[in-house]
């Protein structure tokens, strides 16, 4: 039988009445044909609560026992779940990410899938259960375990999915496909049918909450179809998929993604010589901190400023590396500003279509927004505006390029 | 240097600030020179409320998602204890029972240890650590999740203590010691220094809480000693150890026990012919459910009268058995009476004392406190009675033998 992945997350699974509710879908996928293996979250604040209750020990929890203590949360939803199928006289069988074979690397609290080694699950779908794998959570080389970090359990489920060869791979959740913009910041916005590897990727790595980026990344290096879906609505949502170039044909953009939960970091009168920026880039991705929008202009008296956006959640981590790195190229200084907005246009027909990035700065300047950096991808444009200033131009930039219900931007 | 296995009861876990206090306990332990080993049971109410979350989906949950449901309890006590160590500049890393080498049999719910494989914690302790183990929790042979059912972590502490050859296995609980009797019932009651393994074994199967029989079963196994004591206060407890014929002298009585949680079940008319016993109890103790005081009496015209007690917890599953058992042995029909109370004295020393029995029975009728089954061991004499009698007769009889601090009872 052919296989399906489905991935609910920790607002479908928020209580035992939204358990049961998601026992039902997979039931209902179960009779319509497929082997369904189910990847979940924890449910609802669990993460956050038991995370809470670390903070109250220490700061500063030990990230080994961090990971042992956040695994829990989805032990609970994953058997829970597997308590309600079976109620529904469907059978299923629950595995931690250890038990279904999701190896990782050893960085506790932010680890990558390097390996899935699908065997009980494969065994136990042959068995006729219903499997339900914890996302989130593996087990590493040195036998320990270990989380993905916030947004894993998509990776984790579109990681099965290539591993068993699905036919797609199903991020149930509580929007109900990828849309031109938040729906909530501007009620016009579209939802795309389809959409790209490249752009969602660009989309996500933008804010777009929808999908974990790496998740995607995934998925395009081994070919897996995401259906991005509500968890609530039997309607149809997105497909993340290849697209052809001839399918893309007069398509120009694809949306707008606000983000407000990064920081501006600027490095002040760094020495410009060969080697600063790879000095600066590595020390902080050895530290699996996130960065974006790296930009750095032309050098006065042999210096320049070099500046990046990063998450405010990563603030004191971040410091500490700066403190240090500050020192060791002989820059002046660091400053951090959490009062900013990163506005990012993403479209993969940008790339034949010249005079995009002047019209994103034109809408911009209309609604008097200052733009203070920009940096493009070929199917990317951000600006860094002030926070404030975030939601107005969304809707401006969304306005401009014609993508609301109804508008030019349709596919 | 000498090991030492410490047990925390979920009382003793039960916030985040009680986890520091115990975090304080472990590392004065360390600190005095010992390689700890720690297990913990569930924070609180924990493994009840996760219990209450599964029967609100269903009734009968089923066995193994239960298992992987419960043991999330102690992940979560353990974890955060390593942080609370870990913080005070004390190295410690947590295992669950599956990474602790704690290998069961496979039944769920129930599992009984067959092995311990303490590579991983022998390693671990000698990489410095101090070691956390899950209670409750261990790994069936066909690699599932199990649990010891409840009061199942003290076996586990008792088990990794002979596994690890540990100079002692300390029970740190909310009662700082064995008592002659329950001090709520019968506040007079005396704190025992030393208690022998087979006098605890009947005190715990006659009903008294400080310790689950299994783990002392376990330990005189083993040649464990426990020491029973407080998690809150430093002071000595009572140790469960071996006890010479020599310090028995004079010693006649260690405690009265009242348990108020089993029910009185009897098979009408059973007829009386050889095997019938043998497929009663086989039936039973094939559903694990633990009985006691099995009493049968001569019978009249073929026929006869079985009773046992058995928790009223498992009332349910009970009558389930017994409805079969009664139409397949041939019997009139099976009674259950949850109204009743089982009182039991208990005591090494009772062997070379005749006449401990009839001083017990004399001290119940002269309360008024009608007898309705009676059961002896060559260490305990039980009684049951109705419910409402139950805690005066423990005080009738713990002042008959004089157990009362000061009396003449002791040791």
């Amino acid at each position: 039988m052919p296989i399906i992945v489905q991935k609910y997350g920790g607002t479908s699974v928020g209580s035992t009445d939204r358990l049961r509710h998601v026992a039902d879908r997979v039931v209902q996928a179960k009779e319509a044909g497929y082997d369904v293996v189910v990847v979940v979250s924890a449910m609802g604040e669990t993460t956050d609560d038991l995370l809470a209750m670390a903070n109250q020990i220490t700061p500063t929890p030990e990230p080994r026992e961090l990971d042992m203590l956040l695994t829990a949360g989805e032990r609970i939803a994953m058997s829970l779940l597997a308590i309600a199928i079976n109620a529904r006289g469907c059978k299923a069988a629950s595995y931690t990410g250890s038990q279904a074979g999701i190896i990782t690397d050893t960085q506790h609290g932010k680890a990558k899938i390097v390996e899935i080694r699908p065997k009980r699950v494969l065994e136990s779908i042959q068995a006729g259960n219903v499997v339900i794998v914890a996302g989130f959570q593996g087990l590493s080389s040195s036998y320990e375990i270990t989380t993905l970090g916030r947004g894993g359990s998509d990776t984790t489920a579109v990681a099965m999915a290539a591993a068993l060869g699905a036919d797609a791979c199903e991020i149930c959740t509580d929007v109900d496909g990828v849309y031109t913009a938040d729906p909530r910041v501007e009620p016009r916005a579209r939802k795309l049918p389809v959409v790209s590897y490249d752009e969602m990727m660009e989309l996500a790595a933008a804010g777009a909450k929808v999908l974990q980026s790496r998740s995607v990344e995934y998925a395009r290096r081994h070919g897996v179809r995401i259906h991005v879906r509500s968890s609530f609505e039997d309607v149809p949502g997105t497909w993340v998929q290849e697209v052809d170039e001839e399918q893309m044909e007069g398509v120009m953009i694809s949306g707008v993604a606000l983000d407000v939960e990064e920081a501006k970091v600027t490095l002040d009168r760094v020495p410009d010589r060969p080697g600063v920026a790879a000095t600066v880039f590595r020390a902080i991705a050895s530290e699996a901190i996130n960065i974006d929008m790296i930009v750095q202009n032309v050098s006065h008296d042999g210096r320049t400023d070099l500046s990046f956006t990063a998450p405010i959640a990563e603030r004191a981590h971040l410091e500490a590396v700066l403190d240090r790195i500050v020192k060791e190229i002989g820059a002046e200084r660091f400053t951090l500003d959490d009062g900013v907005a990163k506005i990012s246009l993403v479209g993969a027909g940008m790339k034949s279509h010249p005079g995009v990035a002047a019209d994103m700065f034109d809408a911009l300047a209309a609604e008097g927004v200052n733009i203070e950096m920009i940096s493009t991808s070929p199917i990317r444009i951000s600006c860094v505006v002030r926070k404030q200033d975030g939601e107005r131009a969304l809707r401006a930039v969304h306005a401009r390029f014609g993508l609301e219900d109804g508008g030019s931007g349709e596919r």
